[in-house]
């Protein structure tokens, strides 16, 4: 059981959340907008709580749901709130063609938010590659991570194999980069090759 | 049945030609040393040639199955040669730590062989987030690819379609950039989260 809290109320946090509880975790919901946050904490059932946005989170792992541009200033906004926590930035900086990252090219949100928090906190890149539709169907999914605190990592791990979810360890902070990169390449599959939103990466040997 | 050359003679140049001769298509084989791919072609049995380097190649498709430094070199080293070819480049440039590419961030191999080759000819980037030694397993895999030139992309997925394999176009050639750090997060994966090499990247949900 891991006690988690996640910012942001849209389809990620949504889905991430809803798994959370079918998985015995003890879920806090946060949004700037407490109304919709005490929404989605209803609709999540289990024991889900609301929390205030910007105080001290009541989870150990706290999942920054929220639009990509608004991760890093979310991360200054709480500041010393986030001491000895473990931060998982699950965003995607696309570009408007969504060919190339809005971000410059030594660096990705999950770098930049290790950077804006508390010394203490430690960072995981997790579930950018998987579409919030699909992530919550259920289905037993591949979540890559990255990450350079190994504690954190393995703590996010064990939180996503409660949401029987396989975990894939892709390597340190740096790799953020190209998990961010992954996801175009998922987006690209998207609107090209599979031409949907029904699949998601996968480290298989089919057939 | 599509008649393709491939200039190389190491495991991904093996491990594709076995599968193009299994799958009808007419095959010859190029190498700097040319008993090397003399060897190749006899091993690959069926129809299989030997080409001369330098010399224009009989395939319609050219997969140049070289280490990523040598790739532009050899599309330099063929110039006009390659007029009206589709050539197909599947190489990753990772940098030392496999965290990086050795390329600028601005490009790809594939894009800076566009630059080399003539303007007749057509760039896609394939296979690249394949290992070898699961590619020559026969199995039915997932193969990315992208490119500008939307006939020569499809010239390439249906050859690939005759290797019992799927391609998934991912977009425009500028994606080439993402696919090569999709290679790093494969690598990433063997060496981290799954800790072997008997696995592929696959757009599925499973379950």
């Amino acid at each position: 059981m891991t006690s988690i809290s996640i910012i942001g109320t849209g389809n990620m946090a949504r889905a991430i959340g809803a798994l959370a509880v079918a998985g015995g975790n003890k879920v806090e919901v946060i949004g700037r907008d407490q109304s919709k946050a005490a929404d989605l904490a209803k609709a999540l059932g289990g024991s889900a709580t609301t929390g205030e946005f910007g105080a001290v989170p009541a989870g150990d792992i706290v999942i920054v749901a929220v639009l990509y541009a608004h991760v890093v200033p979310v991360v200054v906004r709480y500041g010393d709130a986030l001491a000895g926590k473990v931060i998982v930035d699950i965003s995607n900086p696309f570009n408007s063609a969504a060919d190339g990252l809005a971000i410059p090219d030594d660096t990705s949100i999950a770098q930049e938010v290790a950077k804006a928090a508390p010394a203490s906190a430690s960072v995981v890149k997790a579930f950018n590659t998987i579409f919030g539709v699909v992530l919550a169907q259920g289905r037993p999914l591949d979540v890559f991570i990255s990450g350079d605190d190994a504690q954190a990592k393995g703590a996010v791990a064990e939180f996503i194999e409660s949401l029987k979810l396989r975990p894939l360890d892709v390597g340190g902070l740096k790799m953020a980069h190209w998990l961010e990169g992954t996801g175009l390449v998922v987006m690209g599959l998207a609107s090209h090759g599979v031409g949907n939103y029904d699949f998601a990466l996968g480290a298989t040997v089919p057939g």
